[in-house]
């Protein structure tokens, strides 16, 4: 059990990481409203939030970019628009994902970027790859964040194997990713015990992103901050990729740093989120989603599954539990 | 942390409480069709469930039976009219509160009753009205337990002395209610302590019924799970008062007894429980009832939010926290 302290008091070092418009463009191809963005990046000034991240910096020979909204792309040019020169304590950040970035050529220098934090997404299998994103972002002045994605799919043993690499880089920020959202806080529990173990050893910090497939995003990031973890990703009304995240709404009501507000959350929900979902962007916690994270499956089955507009739950079952 | 056992392995002593009839009840004032039951009794059966709640039995001086279905009153001859003389496995269990139920003259014998176990609700300053109900219950052979309410708003101190008069009783089971959804995980554990305490001393069971208005109700049922709580409360679709309860398809998807399947619970829900969604029944997490659990405050308010089919969340919240 954990100290009585530690939900009292609070942390300092704590960071809230929002990724609405990042993990949430996953649902709506990126595109959002310049005027939901704007109003978005005032409230997590108004909230406390300590990073807004715009979306990823995605490869335009790879994606289409009449495809998908500007986020996708992160120019930085579009940061500004939104941001002016940024002179607040909200930092920006991108994500970067291995495979499906032009970091070299799209990545510019911090000193002439909005951005202050690249965070480099990656699997178990491609840490090399990684290592070169992280090593080009250091060098170009910014902080930087590996995020290990699908975590509940790996061995202890790689996973080590990997934050020993990944120590010895100039990486700020080790995060835990339930891409599948299979785990329970128990799990998450040992998982930080092991990250903490290199954090310690290499002078990182640990986050965490959690996916709500099992309604346990949030336990699982209280579980974690309670672990020692710093970095707490969230997004409004849990807004992501399937069932999506860690509510932030949920988040800032727990977190107990006066710097944190839960009412301009409520403010941004009322009038922005709520539309969204109104206008049919469909994310959040389903009975679809729940079985993928309990078999422990990538979500894609289960996405599939709510873009058909299905709702032969008992069907979708059968047929998850059957694949191999 | 705990043990890895407690999550690979499973404790035998674990029973799953489905209390869909009586806490859904609250949103539908009890009117479920005859076939809905009948499904749901068979489907606990296939679930692997071990304990089946009918409802409240209410005092019918107080509440009008025209204006409320037959299961918050659970006639026995209305139990039996669905289980017949229940030669399974699944036992049954009503409730009955503290002021609310003419108990010496409703509840008959067991011996004559298709009732298994009577649950008495109570509140923490009715305390001597609870034992005289758990006294009348197990003097007429029934199993009982003693679910305390309202947790979150407890003294530690009271709360002893209630569990050491209630330890003198013959309760068989001491629930810790968590009425406002109020309590985080790490909380339920440092609460389970002291349940766990007078359970030791006086030879009893720990129970917990959880509310969802932060989305904690199923992370703190496995929290308490992993504390030694053995009676897990759980409705499907987490049906169930303002943001409902701890889903049952969570929660038979958790524990790892092979005698529970989740696979009933998905085709009942597919068949049953998204049918009364879209016939308007309202219930689950919204942002009115975390604004209550994260104020500690009875559902009501947020309630009667709900039921005006009211949208306007910020002005609610300015409303919930200029109450005194």
């Amino acid at each position: 059990m954990k100290e009585i302290a530690n939900l009292m008091a609070y942390r300092p070092g704590v960071k809230v990481v929002d990724a609405t418009l990042r993990d949430g463009g996953l649902v709506n191809d990126f595109y959002f409203q310049d005027d939901f963005v704007k109003a978005l990046y005032l409230t997590n000034l108004r909230a406390g939030v300590d990073y807004m991240e715009f979306g990823y910096k995605a490869d335009k020979e790879m994606f289409d970019v009449n495809k998908f909204g500007k986020w996708k792309f992160c120019d930085d040019e579009d940061i500004r628009a939104v941001v002016g020169d940024n002179a607040t304590d909200l930092k920006i950040s991108v994500m970067a994902d291995v495979g499906r970035c032009n970091y070299k050529q799209d990545i510019l220098l911090r000193k002439d970027s909005p951005i202050d934090l690249i965070r480099v997404a990656t699997y178990l299998n491609t840490i090399p790859a990684a290592v070169d994103m992280i090593e080009d972002a250091a060098n170009k002045g910014y902080e930087v964040s590996c995020n290990i994605m699908a975590i509940s799919n790996a061995q202890e043993g790689d996973l080590r194997a990997a934050l020993e690499i990944l120590g010895q880089t100039p990486v700020n920020v080790f995060y835990i990713v339930d891409s599948y959202g299979a785990m329970y806080p128990e799990q998450i529990a040992r998982l930080t015990d092991v990250y903490m173990e290199f954090a310690a050893k290499y002078n990182k910090k640990v986050g965490i992103h959690a996916h709500n497939n099992q309604q346990l995003a949030f336990a699982n990031t209280i579980e974690a901050v309670g672990d020692g973890v710093d970095w707490l990703d969230a997004t409004y009304s849990s807004m992501g990729r399937g069932a999506g995240n860690c509510a932030m709404e949920l988040l800032l009501g727990f977190l107990k740093n006066p710097k944190y507000n839960v009412y301009p959350a409520i403010q941004f929900i009322d009038t922005h989120m709520n539309k969204l979902k109104e206008e049919g962007v469909v994310w959040g916690y389903d009975l679809q989603y729940l079985m993928t994270g309990l078999l422990n499956q990538h979500p894609r089955t289960a996405i599939q599954f709510t873009k058909e507009g299905r709702k032969d739950y008992a069907e979708f079952y059968r047929q998850v539990v059957a694949q191999d």
